[in-house]
Formats: structure tokens, C-alpha cells, sequence
């Protein structure tokens, strides 16, 4: 039985909190937060401070905190040489205080507190800078996820780059395809069936290949019309920007 | 029994002729296709033609070719006061030649020839110069689809803007995606569970509330570094243009 001390409670640590307390090889013994929280039934038995000083001996210390407040939080721990983790993808491991052992566990994942993650499929990426305590990694990763891999700083920070453009910004798309049928009063479902196509066929086809549309083909025809369509602003100048990139890919390759 | 000339042959000509084909309530009776094509053997006894004065009669005459097309091509037909219909997202109704009765059936989905299309949730988008064939337009998107949605062609205009966005664009952001870890040698599968619950999140939650990262919570240290990350060229373009885009959403609705 691994016992992890689970420090911070935003969206990563309730979802990571509830993954490792179902779980017969884990075992949650404490949960840190710097404000107080109300924890659902199913973790109330699980003991909670506020105060760092209280915290209890553990197998892994994990940091699940905002990115920025990573490397001086660690440095306020009050042991040294145990084995702390972080779970961000942007951040170093050597972000961490040296009075303790480092590693990284960082799901690939977005979380909300709002649904339930199914950790079986999500990449957990581990590194540490002792081959032991990867392995304590590794095992802590697969008692969560089919897919365990190691990956080091600077490969992780390019993988979180990527994220940032597979969610972030394609949410953001989602949220102006939202915005334009708004406006017409057409219901947003309208549109759930291709995004899901959209997601799904590239399970099959690399991306490269997958993409259509009127910036591929150069259909300045259509483009014209869609600029036309839109008001002076940054939708106008993305649509512009987009069609120029997915030009310039597209012609580079071909 | 509804009877159908497919006229055009390319992804959405083959995805609607294999639903309309495994159907009972509709017939397709003759394909045109300006060149010659070797149908697949479902489809084999379906009577082909390149020639337009070879076609027959028919409830309806869907034309699924390239946009700029259309028109031209509706003028070409060998007949008046038929039912002729587009299948097209951003193609006015009005394009059709005059001396046939007009109509659109447009299936907002995205279709390749390598992957068999579901119609059954697929919205089909009609709209008819006359209410009988509209209503004919509905049984015919009844027989596919349990999504049948009367559209004018100007809302159907900003349906398909909305669709380049949650699409074209979406897929560009995959590619930049596969590009980055290509670069590093990492996996693209590794970012598939991200993709997924991307497009699953906004079923429960409107886009708008679903969006995080780096620059909705305007963290400017990751940003710096992501940007630093990426080389001169239209992707970095394109990170700074959609943070900008997101923080401008976000400032002026929060």
C-alpha cells in the first residue's frame, strides 16, 4: 500500500484524491489545503489540516497547486529527504526544493471538479531524479492508469505546449462556434455530432491527412465569404491567421 | 419510397449513397458522376451515368459537388420543374438554376471516404422554395436521421462559419499538436484522452464555462515560456493570437 500525502485540492487534487482512495493500492492518509474545505461523504474519513507543520509521514508527498506556487511551497515543508512530487505539466522538476527527493506525476488530462475523470486511459507521466523512487512512480501510476510513461522536463514541457493547443485553444473554437450560433438563436447541439466526428476520426487518420475545408482546398470563394461574415475583431483575425497556418502547413508538406 | 438521383461522387456523394442505399423508405436510382468511377459492390447495381441527358426521372436530384460548381451545373440539367437540391453549408439556396423547383439538404457533418458516417445523429438542414418539398425534404432527412432541422440560407450560412471552426480549425490544432510531438518523438496517442474528454466536457458544459489554462487564468510566466518554446513562424502567431482571443472572450463576459 503506497500512503500519499495529497497538498492542495483544487480540480487536479479532487480528482486525483478520489482515483487513489477507490483503490486498493493507494491509500490516501492526509490532505492538505491552505483554506479549509468541506470534503464530500466519501473522503470525510480521511484526515484534513490547514497547517503545514501537521502533516503526517508518507510514501509520496503530492503538490497539487497553481504552477507559479510550486517551488516556494516546497521549500516550506518541514522534513527533508522525503519524496515530493508536482503534477504540472509546464513546470521542471527542479522547480522543487532540493532538501527533499524530487519527481513529477503529471496526468495528461483537463480536470473538473463538476465530472468524474476515469484515470484508466490517461497518460500519467512520471519522472524523479533517483531510479527508486521512479519506480515508486511507475507503480503509483499504474495503480491509476494502463498508460505509465517516463518523460523528462523539457520533453514535458513541449507535451504541455501541445495540450495547450489540443484543449485550450480548441475549446476556444468550440466557444466561438458557440458564440455564432447564438447570435442566430440555432441551438449549440447542432454542432455536437461534428465535433465528436472531429475528435474521433483522427483515432484512425493522422491529422495532417484529416483536414478539410475551404483554407485546405484554397477556396478563396468560400473564405471571402466567412470574412465577410464575421465583425472586425480577434474572430476575424483568427479565421485570417488560421487559414494562412493551415495554408502554409499544407503547402510545405505537399 | 423516395427516389433519388445522386448526382456527384466524392466524400459526401459516397457517405449519403451508402445511407440512402441501406434504406427502406428511400431508393437511389441512378448516380452521375462527370467522370467515370468503379462503384464498391453494394452499390454495383445502382445504373451509373456521365451523361446528364442520360438521366432519369426522379423525386429528387441531390447535387453533391464542389461549391463554386453549383450553379453552373443546376443550369446544365436536361429537365424543369423537378426538385433539385444542394447538399452544401455555405452555398445560398438562390444559386440553383430557376427553372427547377430549389431546395438544400445539408448534412452538417464531416465525411471521408475511409470511414463509414452514422447518419442516424447527424442534423440534416433542410429548406425549400415550397412546402411540399420541404415537407418531402423532411422525409427524406427522416429516413437518415432522427436530427431534422428546417435552416434558411443565411442562418445555414453561419452554421457552416460555426462549423469551420469546430472543425477545420480544430483539426489544425491537432496537427500542430502531432507536430510538436513529432518533434520531440513522442506519441500522438498520448494525447487522444485530452482530445476526447476536449469534446465530451462541452455536452454537460458550455464552452465558454469549460474554458481553462494558461490563458484564461492570464498566468503570463507559462505563456512567456510557451512562446518562448515556439520557433518564429505562424504557429507562435497563432499562440499569441489566441490568447489574446481567449482573455478578450473572457474579459468581457466575466
Amino acid at each position: 500500500m503506497i500512503r500519499i500525502a495529497l497538498l492542495g485540492f483544487g480540480n487536479l487534487g479532487n480528482s486525483l484524491c478520489n482515483a487513489l482512495n477507490n483503490n486498493n493500492y493507494t491509500s490516501i492518509i492526509q490532505i492538505y489545503n491552505k483554506s479549509n474545505l468541506r470534503l464530500n461523504d466519501s473522503l470525510k474519513n480521511i484526515p484534513f489540516t490547514t497547517n503545514l507543520t501537521e502533516l503526517k509521514p508518507a510514501d509520496i508527498y503530492i503538490i497539487a497547486i497553481p504552477d507559479d506556487a510550486i517551488g516556494s511551497f516546497s521549500e516550506r515543508l518541514p522534513f527533508k529527504n522525503e519524496l515530493v512530487v508536482h503534477t504540472s505539466g509546464g513546470v521542471a522538476m527542479d522547480v522543487l526544493s532540493k532538501k527533499n527527493r524530487k519527481g513529477v506525476f503529471y496526468p495528461l488530462q483537463t480536470f473538473s471538479k463538476s465530472r468524474e475523470a476515469n484515470f484508466n486511459k490517461i497518460p500519467i507521466c512520471v519522472e524523479a531524479s533517483k531510479d527508486s523512487d521512479l519506480s515508486l512512480l511507475r507503480n503509483l501510476g499504474e495503480a491509476l492508469s494502463e498508460n505509465v510513461v517516463e518523460i523528462n522536463s523539457e520533453k514535458r514541457k513541449k507535451l504541455h505546449l501541445a495540450a495547450v493547443f489540443v484543449n485550450n485553444f480548441v475549446n476556444h473554437m468550440y466557444t466561438i462556434g458557440h458564440e455564432i450560433l447564438q447570435n442566430e438563436e440555432l441551438p449549440f447541439k447542432l454542432l455536437q455530432p461534428l465535433i465528436f466526428e472531429t475528435a474521433q476520426k483522427i483515432e484512425d487518420l493522422n491529422p495532417f491527412d484529416a483536414q478539410t475545408g475551404p483554407a485546405k482546398r484554397k477556396d478563396k470563394n468560400t473564405i471571402e465569404k466567412h470574412l465577410h461574415l464575421l465583425t472586425e475583431g480577434p474572430y476575424k483575425e483568427l479565421y485570417q491567421l488560421l487559414t494562412q497556418s493551415i495554408q502554409a502547413t499544407h503547402g510545405k508538406k505537399l
